[in-house]
């Protein structure tokens, strides 16, 4: 049994769902269909989720919603007629929205919540009318009778434990069931909706609940690549990977799949697999707990910029019991959350995400830093980028350090810090961000250019 | 004006003492000397101020501690036999001894840290005697007199701040200043002793007080190597190096100079030579605040073993603000303290030294991370050496780390952690403790063999 999730590009049109469709009846391992609203057509297009959280906004401020709401309801309302669908299932529609509209607006950020997960739950009536159409049995899924409860925190609902044992007599039901992504319900019976990338999250719970084979995940991508395309062009596609390449890749600009997302499978030790919707043909790829074969050392290099260090100096700080929990202390009260910590012995380097703070809070930091740690040295440096070098088992290759700090060299890239040793499948190097494309570069054709004799 | 500093093995014997008077009067700039208490005459000889805390406390004890009364003193008088000194001499020695054993033991700390500055103390009139004898004018400096101020912490006395304006004034008295190392006095007018290596501290404070051009130290060894001549023979010697590169190779395992003695020194921007007593013409190593030229990025390698890891992971940990905090809260609360902290995106390493804790504590730790931090492992792993590489400006020089890395590598050497980026000076890789010595060989082979073309 497989759980099968679609994003919104893929649900966008008509012609989308017709793809759909074929994807999910040519294998009846698909069952479980997880459905978000409908994306955007072309780059300018507004995503119905948009046009909802807008909606919902102007109810709250009191003003007329109604163009918006004409909007939303024009989008379900042109899929409809693309695929001939009866009148029945835009009235439904439309009493639903309508009924979320003139709803209780006690609980602002539940009344947004409410109007968004719409967005998800009417696509997914339309997208089981549609089916059904085609002569095949498909049930719309209610969340709230399927039993997939949820903390009632607004826009970042958690899952609850019971969920899983209730949700796992969906197995027992018979034909394709279309569950609308992105929310469930609380005990007291409201709508409450997931973090952003909703949708999957409902399916990576739904895999994990029905104890499927695989959870796969169509979007609009062939495959992950190796590498970001916008730096190398043509980079070769990873076939597949591990859940801790994927997270260590996703830490610095790969952004398939939201990593959240991805925790109730992970646990259950189900495979996911990215697919595209628009070329059903490619072989994506696979998400695994474990690899068999590493296929070379590294499997993937991404980057990321935006980061600055803070360095601290101060003789003898290594003797001192206490100073590195004691200055992190001082970032936490700031709000502040840091990356990395490479330290010597008299000093400690903390590597932070720079939209953070602003100069105003980074002088405040500095002066409580000074004043409290009676340090000898605290500086900013700013314009760093940090590249992951990823791949399972790297830790034990002996020379890929050597291999990549080379390349580097050679590309005239000073490596400006190096975080190597905790975790066994990446390497980070810090470096300008003036370097980032050409250290990328570099590394790429290092681990991934055929060899040419 | 120069401060010179002789250690107890240059002042064991009355023909150390003899080379100590020909090097002083050899250099006019040589004005104040600090002695330590009688070292080593050969390996299994026992330096004085252990025979001291052994007689200190057997008095505590109430046992008789006359032998080693006796042999303390014998210690003196065979020196002062070899050098011709005059009785008059010993009987002071041993009138201020036994003095001291019969002083106040309501405090036992105290009564010890009077009982081992003797052995500086005594010694110090004993050379200022020995200089007069030779028909130099020569001082012993008492340093209640001269305003040498601590705290009153037995063992590990801090100077006070107002003992640097009062020091100062010696530089007007006349004569060569004989100055017993290793103690000062409280304000209530007790003897208490610094940490060990005191006499350093000893001329390391004088030298910041009396604002002189050179603190010499005077050892038993030609200069600092390059490197552990137990793991490379014939070293290359170091000519120059900076206060940071020294305490970066000190931490792991070079021992020259114990690097909090430098500190009034290194604050006061005073350099440093180290010289040996048995080879005065040998130029020895100069420490300083900036160094003008490199003599190449790499001027030393240190390495030290007996460290473990402690591996923690928790998916998404990237994401919870305060974790490192919270983990470093548990290991302070169990006293220990960390030397590094390597770090991926879900998972952190901490590197302590081993000798801080048992298998029992171990496993408490791992209880109270799992129980606190909700991780999903935590795993120590023993063995570890750290190896430092260290050079100033090391860091902006493009390929420095390749090239460690290569010859790591082509030693068969797994990089088992690296830790770059905070210290501009030094290059710090884990590796196993069976390939410290091979890891060793290689990075020196790189930096420091001539290349045979």
């Amino acid at each position: 049994m497989k759980v099968v999730k679609f994003g919104g590009s893929s649900l966008a049109s008509g012609e989308q769902i017709e793809k759909v469709f074929q994807i999910v009846t040519s294998d009846p391992k698909r069952k479980v269909i997880v459905v978000s609203a409908p994306g955007k057509r072309y780059p300018t297009d507004d995503k119905v989720t948009d046009l909802l959280i807008r909606c919902a906004e102007r109810c709250l401020l009191k003003f007329d919603p109604l163009k918006l709401y004409e909007q939303v309801i024009e989008r379900y309302a042109s899929i409809a007629r693309e695929l001939l669908l009866p009148n029945e299932l835009m009235t439904e529609i439309e009493l639903d929205l309508l009924g979320r509209l003139n709803g209780d607006k006690g609980n602002p950020e539940q009344f947004i919540d409410r109007m968004k997960a719409s967005g998800e739950d009417n696509h997914a009536k339309l997208v089981a009318a549609y089916f059904r159409e085609q002569g095949v049995e498909a049930h719309y899924i209610n969340p709230k009778d399927a039993g997939l409860l949820v903390s009632p925190n607004a826009g970042n609902a958690q899952v609850l434990p019971e969920s899983y044992e209730q949700l796992y007599s969906l197995r027992q039901q018979s034909g394709i069931l279309i569950f609308p992504g992105f929310f469930g319900y609380s005990t007291a019976g409201e709508v409450y909706t997931f973090s952003r990338s909703g949708s999957d999250v409902t399916g990576s719970i739904l895999s994990s609940a029905l104890k499927v084979d695989l959870y796969e995940n169509f979007t609009d991508v062939d495959a992950v690549y190796s590498v970001n395309p916008f730096i190398v062009s043509h980079p070769k596609e990873i076939k597949e990977l591990t859940y801790r390449e994927m997270r260590e890749l996703s830490y610095a600009g790969f952004t398939v799949l939201h990593d959240e997302a991805l925790v109730p499978a992970f646990k259950a030790g189900i495979p996911v697999q990215i697919k595209n919707t628009n070329n059903p043909s490619a072989e994506g790829t696979r998400i695994v707990s474990e690899r068999a074969h590493t296929n070379g050392p590294v499997i993937g290099i991404a980057s990321d910029n935006g980061f600055c260090s803070l360095y601290v100096s101060k003789y003898l700080m290594n003797r001192e019991v206490g100073f590195g929990r004691k200055l992190l202390a001082i970032l936490e009260n700031f709000g502040l959350s840091y990356e990395h910590i490479p330290s010597g012995i008299d000093d400690i380097s903390i590597i932070l995400r720079e939209n953070q703070f602003d100069s105003v809070i980074e002088k405040k930091i500095k002066l409580q830093i000074e004043a409290e740690l009676h340090t000898d040295e605290v500086i900013f440096e700013h314009g760093l980028a940090l590249i992951m070098v990823v791949g399972e088992g790297m830790r034990h290759n002996i020379g890929t350090t050597a291999r990549a700090s080379k390349a580097l060299a050679n590309a005239d890239v000073n490596i400006e810090m190096i975080n190597q040793g905790s975790s066994e499948v990446s390497m980070m190097f810090g470096v300008k961000e003036v370097d980032e494309k050409r250290a990328v570069q570099a590394l790429y054709n290092e681990f991934f250019a055929p060899v040419i004799v």
